[in-house]
Formats: C-alpha cells, sequence, structure tokens
C-alpha cells in the first residue's frame, strides 16, 4: 500500500515534468518567432531546464492535487490537466525566478545538489537576464493557457501581489541578516514571521490553493480570505521546522549538514535564544554567531542547550499545530472550500523529521 | 521664444517629477499596510528614488505629450494628467528595473552621474532584489489606477510583452559581446538590429506611445500595428546614432567619452566595419576591438578611418531618415492616429549630435 502511494507520487511527478519539456518547445517556438539567433534560443532552453526541474516539485504539484480535491474529479480530461499543470509549473517558474537571483545574494555554491546557475561557465551575472526571463516565460504561458478564461485579470493581479510580497519578504531578509555584517540586535520574532510568511509563505503555500481555486471557479472572495487565514500560519510553522531541523535536525535524515548559524540567517532558533539569553549568554552569541568557524558555532551551540531551546520547540510546535487544527476546523465549506485541502497540507508537514 | 520652449520643458519635467513624490508616498502607504520593518520602508524609498529619478525622463514625458496630440487636448484636468503621468512613470520603473541590473551585468561604474546604485555601502547584491521592486511597483501603480478601465488587462499583456522583449535583446547583447571574451565572429549588423530593436526600441519608442493610445480610447489593432511600423525602425535609427557618436561625437557636446570600442560593445561601427574590412584590417579589429587600452583603441579606429564609416553613416542616416519619413507619410488617420506624433520623435532625433 505504502509502495502503490510512492509509485503514484513518482508517477505524478513525472506526468508533471513530461508537461515543462512540452512547455520548454512551447516557449521556445514563441522565442523563434522573433527571430532571435539560435545561440539565444539554446541559452533559453538551457536557462528553463536547469534553473525550473531538479526540486521537489512540491508547489506545483499541489495545485493540481487541490484542483482535484474541490472538483471533486479523480480523473482529469487532457486538456484540463494541461490547463492546470502550466498553473503548477508557473508557481515553480516564479520560484525558479527568485532562487536564480537568491543564489547570487547570498553568494551560495549548490542549489539542488548541482552549482549554482550564476557560477556555471559563460553564465556569471548574465543569471540576473535569465531569473528576469524565467519571470516572463510565467506570465507567456499564463497568456496563451488562460487569456480566454474571465479569471485571467485575477491570475495577473494575484502573481503581481504575490511577487510583490516575496520581495518584500527578501527584502527584510537582506537588510536584517546580510551575510558580512553580524548584528543580533537588528533581529526579533517579529521580524522573522514577517520574514517566513511574506518570503515563503505566501508563494509557497497560499499561491497553489488560491490558483487552484480561480481554475475551479471557486476564488470567491470569502475563500480566498479563508485560504490566507490558514495557510500563511501553516506555511511560517513550516518554515519554523526548517530553521529547527537547520540546527538540531539529523543530516542522515535531512540530507544537509545545517549552515544557517554560521550563515549568520535571521532562524527562528537564534530569535527564541535572543529573548531568553542572559547578558552573559548574549554576549556569547554577539560574538560567534554568523562566523564561519566551527568552533564559534559550537559555543552557540551551547547557549542554545542551556536555554533549553529543544524541548520549548516541541512545546511551540503543539501549542501551534492545536492553533492551526482550530482554524481548519471552522473553515466554512458553504462556498465549497474543503477542509480536506489544509489537513493533506498539514498532514504533509505535521511534526516532519525532514 | 526658444527660451520660452525651454522653460516650458523644464517645467513639464518638473511637474512630471513633482507626480513621483506623491507616488512615492503612496508606494510607501501600501508598503507600510503589510507592516514591514521601518528600515525597510526607508530602504525601498531611498531605492525609488536614486534609481527612478534623475535621468532625462524623455520616455515618460512623451506618454504625456502623446495623449495631448491624440486627444487634442493642450490642457488636462488634474486627474487626467495624474493618470497619464502614472503611465509615464510606469516606464521609467521599467526602465530603472533594467539599469539598475544592466550594471550590475556590465560591471559599471556610473549611471547618471553617480555610482551605481550596487556599488553603494550595504546595497551590492541587493540591488538584485531591489530591481524586482522596481518592477512590482509598476504594477502596484497600473493597477492602483487602471484597475477600473476596460483597458486595464491590455496594459498588462503589454508590459509583459515588451518586458519579455527587452530581456531578450539584452540576452542576445550579452551573448554575443561579454564583457571579458572577444569574439567578433558572433558580430553581425543582423544581430545588432535585433538587439537595438528589441533592447530598446520596444520599451523607449513603442510602449510610451502604446500606453497613450490606450489610455486615449485610440489602440485599435491597426493603430498599434502602425505605430510599431514606424516606431520600431525610428528607435534602431537613434540607436544607431548612439553608437555612431559614441566613437565619432564631440565629447564637449554628448557630455562624455566615447568607451563602445573598449568595451567590446556589439555596436553600429564595428558591425559595418566588419562587413568592408579586408582580411588584415580584420584582423587589427581581432586584435585590438574590446581591449582597455588605449592604443588598440587608436588601431580599431584608424581601420574606421580607412573603411571611411564616417561618410558611410552620413550616407546611411540620410536612407533611413528618407524611409521613415515615407512611413510616416503612410500613415493612416482614419482610426485617430496622428502623424504629427511621429514627426515629433522624428524632429528631436533626425541629425542630432548629441
Ligand atoms: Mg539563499
Ligand atoms: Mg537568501
Ligand atoms: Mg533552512
Ligand atoms: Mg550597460
Ligand atoms: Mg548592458
Ligand atoms: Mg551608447
Amino acid at each position: 500500500f505504502i509502495i502503490a502511494d510512492k509509485m503514484s507520487k513518482a508517477e505524478a511527478r513525472s506526468k508533471f515534468e513530461g508537461v515543462f519539456y512540452e512547455l520548454i518547445e512551447e516557449i521556445d517556438a514563441v522565442v523563434a518567432e522573433t527571430k532571435i539567433a539560435q545561440p539565444a534560443r539554446d541559452w533559453i532552453r538551457e536557462n528553463l531546464k536547469y534553473n525550473t526541474i531538479g526540486g521537489k516539485l512540491n508547489r506545483g504539484l499541489s495545485v493540481i492535487d487541490t484542483y482535484k480535491l474541490v472538483t471533486n474529479k479523480s480523473e482529469l480530461t487532457e486538456e484540463e490537466y494541461k490547463k492546470v499543470a502550466v498553473l503548477g509549473w508557473t508557481i515553480e517558474l516564479l520560484q525558479a525566478y527568485f532562487l536564480v537571483a537568491d543564489d547570487i545574494m547570498d553568494a551560495s555554491k549548490t542549489r539542488r545538489g548541482q552549482p549554482c546557475w550564476y557560477l556555471k561557465p559563460n553564465v556569471g551575472m548574465i543569471a540576473i537576464n535569465d531569473a528576469f526571463i524565467l519571470e516572463s516565460v510565467l506570465y507567456l504561458l499564463l497568456k496563451k493557457y488562460f487569456r480566454n478564461t474571465d479569471y485571467y485579470v485575477d491570475l495577473l493581479d494575484l502573481y503581481h501581489e504575490i511577487t510583490f510580497f516575496t520581495e518584500l519578504g527578501q527584502l527584510l531578509d537582506l537588510i536584517t541578516a546580510p551575510e558580512d555584517q553580524v548584528d543580533l540586535s537588528r533581529f526579533s520574532l517579529d521580524k522573522h514571521t514577517y520574514i517566513v510568511t511574506y518570503k515563503t509563505a505566501f508563494y509557497s503555500f497560499y499561491l497553489p490553493v488560491a490558483l487552484a481555486l480561480y481554475m475551479a471557479g471557486l476564488a470567491t472572495k470569502s475563500n480566498l480570505e479563508q485560504c490566507k487565514k490558514v495557510l500563511l500560519p501553516l506555511g511560517a510553522y513550516f518554515q519554523v521546522q526548517d530553521d529547527y531541523l537547520d540546527c538540531y535536525g539529523d543530516p542522515e535524515v535531512i540530507g544537509k549538514i545545517g549552515t544557517d548559524i554560521q550563515d549568520n540567517k535571521c532562524g527562528w532558533v537564534i530569535n527564541v535564544a535572543l529573548e531568553r539569553a542572559s547578558p552573559a549568554q548574549r554576549e556569547i552569541l554577539d560574538n560567534n554567531y554568523g562566523r564561519k568557524d566551527s568552533e564559534a558555532e559550537a559555543r552557540v551551540k551551547t547557549v542554545f542547550k542551556e536555554l533549553d531551546i529543544e524541548p520549548y520547540y516541541h512545546q511551540y510546535e503543539d501549542k501551534v499545530a492545536g492553533e492551526i487544527r482550530t482554524l481548519i476546523d471552522n473553515v466554512d465549506e458553504s462556498e465549497g472550500l474543503k477542509k480536506q485541502v489544509f489537513t493533506e497540507f498539514f498532514n504533509k508537514i505535521y511534526k516532519r523529521q525532514k
């Protein structure tokens, strides 16, 4: 049973991926119409492949899952599947736009197990224009597949708004925790909540569901409001877990060694620690956080230990999980929204170890 | 008379600039609603001011001029002026989006007489996200001022298309003439035409007129097609002049010393030279173009001189100007478009020395 479920998940992913290969051809055809030279066409194809495929595709796939749920359809026609999959790929493209740029801004070395795009030979800062192109392609696809729908303009407004919100979260993150200047007095749990909500939750949690509701004809004002009410805290909770696991997760399980402390990240753990630290502990944090030095990192972790962050996290997780369950229980299904949409998101992440 | 004309031009510019100061407050109010921390609000205000103001504002102002011309209005109501000025500022914001990024990609040092934004203390690569925000603000303004019009969705489609085209032109430019690899075999006049048309003419010449026509209710398919037919060659001609003046203009008049030869630019002059060069001259060009070395630059200029580029330019300018005049003569005014729109653009640039 579990294997069957995993099988179908892999199948769903590979069917979804197949759509992107079709889209690359469709995008190339549009580009070719402008009569641009062949090397530029090849470049765009490589940009699309390298930066959009290779991730977990959870965001894109959740558009399809949500659409099936709210329309009560276990099978979609080919045309319907393609349309909803295109919506899924627009989120993956939006994410690619942000990640290509984020890697430059964070001076990262790898992404999804391969070198960051800007580090590839001959790419360099051209990656910035490539990021721009990834975003443009998103609108090109929305136009091709949704121009004739009565919600097209709403999709555009939604994308513009969520893009802006993500940039606001990114900005606050960048100026609160610059790579090269450690200043913990800028950190706070309020800023952390803003950053995770705006930088991640809007586009990763709210956007997939909102897109599915538009296509299902269920994007009423009340339904969208309810989605925000549940999915933004859920997304923030997801990011708190991410921050916690970076520090306390098993590297064997999460598949990487956490670097948030050395990278001066404004994460949940340090912000809780700052609220609880004595002046002496604070001094240790000030002198050791954000330094590329594993002994400094160990001193930070010792303070975290003294402050009982680990047990506090589990209490906190129980509290937040309870609040989110209540929010889900209170969802009004009268306009076609379903609690199950949220329960499935919730179950995927509750008490996750990776 | 000339002074009065200049006066009113300066007045028009400063009135238009005044609108942007109002818009900064309106944008800040929207940002403030998200409850983002004050330092991020201050950062966005500074980003908007530093990168959007300070240019010649020709693109933005030409939306207003075109609108007045096609509507036969010499005076606009305050509300009407504000709306058309907002359209003008959306072009200036689009340009700011591109220029902030272009300066990083070109490793430029200054822009409009001040350090490039990415070189300001504490900015660095955060400039990439700041560029993203400039683009988002454009859509925020379109939504605030045009959401209730029947051409709103057309404005969005127009912006998405022109943005993509500009990125295509930028891409071809970047991969044809990378800063650090000189390879003249990649250059050609065809590529040059593509680059100048897509990178510059669409957003600088076609977009202002198209926006004005939408607001005037005159954006018929035929009118827009006619605008493209005239304004794209006009924009390409403008850029050919720019390339020519970079090499042959009087630095006292154009206000800067040309650097295209040392910067390995795929400009009009080198492309003409490549078409006309003997094998021996070609070798000199291959060995000396794109080198940060004034003696190499002088050797390139000697070849240009041997190839009679200067007299050829004047012939070429006469030919192109004649073709554009014919295009303007053939404009069909029956759907409310006016030849005068194009004549004014043409007269501003014909035989310009700066
Ligand atoms: Mg990063
Ligand atoms: Mg980052
Ligand atoms: Mg993390
Ligand atoms: Mg440049
Ligand atoms: Mg450039
Ligand atoms: Mg130039």
